[in-house]
């Protein structure tokens, strides 16, 4: 089913390689409709500070509040844009193999790169189950499995991954439970991205991680960018902590979509039901960008500290 | 927005005096399609063994597996045959607030008596975002809240439920964080249905909940019956572990599809992610059904052990 | 497929016996969304003044401007409400034959007690494809075929409705070609109502028509009403004349939601493409209305001229 | 709201200078999903024999038998594989203005380089409606407008068009209503492509006409880019004379599914409502394309007479 005429089609081995990919931020119009010209502006710093490759509707990117159709638009969108420079993960996975077949097909066919694949959260399901679903969509294209036990209620144990990590499509996971896991990974030659930011470093120079799914390089790539290609380095990755603490006080994306808010990057609008962080913690931010310097959050001219009146928070869109 | 002129119309303080309430599975057709005759056969059988009121496309009824269209229409239909019988409470809640919105208003437009709302689980959110979120449905229609954090990964606290209690629509919890957080809420006099069938008994009868939001009472209503209703009965309660336990031997409703398939009460029909209990769990379960009683699991002529191919696993529909 | 346990199921020929249907308005909130306060008033007043039937989403009811899950709920809104007191002809038709399908499974699931099919408008298809479309629906639930060439540019013609009009589930056809082919029709025993309010009268009285799916009943339900009970009377129809001509002096249901509006019976708002008449066209309304009298009117307390922005025009809903 | 960073958009001026454009096919694997190989292989075909531009989901493609999801995915999907190459026009029209706004946004947002709009169909609207629904969606981009009354039952005048002219997003209009209506267009610079293939060769070269939006140069491409861009020549245009009449002798694309299919370039695969050609036409296209000789119809080695079981027709995809 994949295309012999899509653009850019990248093969698994090089796809493994790639350090750096962020979990790229949807910004919003004020009616909750995707900022398009926002968005272009994000990914295009991300282009230009060395990050490798997008999440696009990851959870970060909140693609659990899309319609399917706006989250295939946005991959194509994506894939349009920038798929000439910077590698277009969809996350096409869903609780429901249904719609991970479907939407998967269709990220491929608008020329995604890579899929990416959660277990089925919520609804959950067997290890019987966990195998079909996931081989249900491994046919299709690259493959990154996701897991994250403290969104989806169950963790997806290695005994799973290792069955299906033979598949000429698997590229590897996305784990967030911790450099136990990733080191037992890595030492199979099972590639393993960290999906852990504060815990990153530490997998990708101790524990033989790939690199970094990350959040917070939507914020300061250049520095992400750092921690993942120049070296271990315990006093660059100490640096972020304070950033990075902060940008989890609460389930992610609120931190960043508080953040960019404050930096001015995006319009200050949420989709229901995230809300924005409170007015301690959003002066907290400002002081945390100021002991980090300015300079390293690239497109913003000054942060600023938003009032409640300043967030719109949208529930129909 | 509600109607004056829908049928059935329930006030709030007779809905909160159900003490049985079943999580109804939704059967399917070979091609994936609900089997309306089985589900109405199986709403029948509900009806007439003493069951109060029903949660249509619950997790139990894969409601995750649904679209939305054929979710509402199978909450129409329910009210449509069987609304003059049993409360139809239908679970409109999601993790995106749009789509609990969205959907809340058809069901109720379409005559359910009541919704079930969980918290989003997978993307999750502050507690600013989980009381805005359940205040847009609120004002809807009444509204049980469905709290689950081994589906969920996250827990709604007391500090939630009680801010929310005070809404003239407020039914209750279907609380499955066990009785000591039973009792903390009935002491309130907030009513609590047990999400937990083998905790139930208890909770009912020494921990003040109302009663019980069960999967087994698919299996064996009666008994259901008699365990909320005939008074504390620990004999009664021990009789039915065996069958509990194996139910829950795997994420539900594995087990429950497993056995309604084995008791010929629906097709052996699986929509993906879901796939059947091995055989030696079909094995224990034949034995299980013939300890109990088959006369207690009404509908049913004959247990039957089923082969693995007799399963048909749907991954398109 | 149908189910037993539905409610105020009609057998065919008890349908096949109503004179007088309405094609329902739909009416709006400010939002765009339906105004199910409104519909069910519209309905009442149908129901209080001898409107047997109901087609539901119909071209006059806006159907093509629904999505299809708002379109289910109203036809499941409308058999809950007012199922019992008058039959509810969903208008599940469509140019895709995979639409018309499922729509038309989910209306009889949700209890509608006939379908409205039109000929795939539009697209168009041969005479071959035109009797597969009508097979692929007609084994769900009794029917109505609608014939409107001036909508679909494709005449259904009699040789079609022939070798369909065998099907137990064929109720008849709604007609709008003229009293010839009405005439052609009734003289084989088949079943039709006009769809045309201006020849209604003589299609009735004089072609042996059963009755009419009218637009003008939304608004003098009670002079249609006689029109088809009480016998030839042209005196009667011409008082009705200035009426239909001035309703249908643009596409349907330009005319009717203008005067709706106008009669204070809905919110003047319209969806998109449709924009009210203008205002001497308003302005002649007014005298319509005062030359039939305004009791004739029901529910109707008041007739309004409203200026040009007193209406509102959404595209996003 | 168009990106500043979309591939090969193309300025208006440049887009009015397409003489070919075909109105593409979308074949369809046995269970009725894209068969995007063979749509590739079609598209590619297109490319290398001069045509220019694609409406990709025409009534040609079937738009109207896909899903939106389905739709802007092709969109996506021509644009990423061969929009360097051909200029994609997405039928984004509907004769829902909401779902004309959306599919249009979402389309130019994957990159098409402009949207063809019908009036609204079926439904239809008044002057005034009309005006409202092509303004609510030329701002978004290029746009051609679709003028085919045989298809929507309502013309779209020339008082319409020449009030929309003026939009800098105006690109010009497909006209099926003869070449006095294009010569009354070319006259005033108002830019036109024929949508009669039987008459496109004169409205090229004797009425003004940009070029055509053709359906069969699906089939014979070199054919039609010699009739449009190698000067006037009625032998040339008899010559295709016997190919267009059997094309159009049943609702397009009735008879061009059938061509291709014979033609060995498609899976013999229709969504209902169409269906295939009868044997006797069937046997008429084998004679018809030795007539022309098949080296004209690339891609195809054989030309086969299709039994009718050769057929697959499916009705749920």
């Amino acid at each position: 089913m994949r295309s012999n005429e899509l653009k850019n089609s990248t093969p698994v081995e090089e796809m493994k390689k790639l350090r750096l990919i962020s979990a790229i931020k949807t910004p919003y119009l004020p009616d909750g409709r995707f900022d398009l010209e926002a968005y272009d502006s994000l990914v295009r710093t991300q282009v230009d500070h060395g990050v490798e490759g997008l999440i696009v509707g990851g959870t970060t990117g909140e693609g659990h509040l899309m319609n399917w159709d706006e989250h295939i638009m946005l991959i194509a969108h994506t894939v349009n844009c920038f798929g000439d420079k910077i590698k277009v993960i969809g996350n096409t996975g869903s609780n429901s193999t249904r719609e991970a077949i479907h939407a998967t097909e269709q990220g491929f066919a608008a020329g995604m790169h890579a899929a990416l694949h959660i277990n089925p959260y919520y609804g959950k399901t067997s290890m019987d189950g966990l195998l079909l679903h996931f081989k249900s969509v491994l046919a299709m294209g690259p493959t990154v499995i996701y897991n994250v036990p403290g969104r989806t209620g169950q963790d997806i144990p290695p005994s799973v991954i290792e069955k299906i990590a033979s598949s000429p499509n698997f590229l590897g996971v996305k784990e967030c439970m911790g450099n136990e896991r990733v080191k037992h990974y890595t030492e199979q030659g099972i590639a393993v991205w960290s999906g852990n930011d504060d815990q990153c470093h530490d997998s990708r120079w101790d524990f033989g991680a790939r690199g970094v799914i990350s959040v917070v390089s939507n914020l300061v790539p250049k520095l992400m960018h750092e921690l993942m290609f120049s070296g271990k380095n315990q006093e660059r990755n100490e640096k972020l902590m304070p950033l990075i603490n902060w940008l989890f006080v609460e389930p992610n994306p609120i931190g960043l979509n508080t953040a960019l808010s404050q930096l001015g990057l995006i319009r200050p609008v949420f989709r229901l039901p995230y809300a924005p962080l409170n007015v301690e913690k959003r002066q907290e931010f400002v002081k945390i960008v100021e002991g980090i310097g300015r300079e390293n959050f690239p497109g913003c001219t000054e942060v600023r500290l938003l009032k409640d009146d300043d967030f719109l928070l949208v529930e129909r869109y």
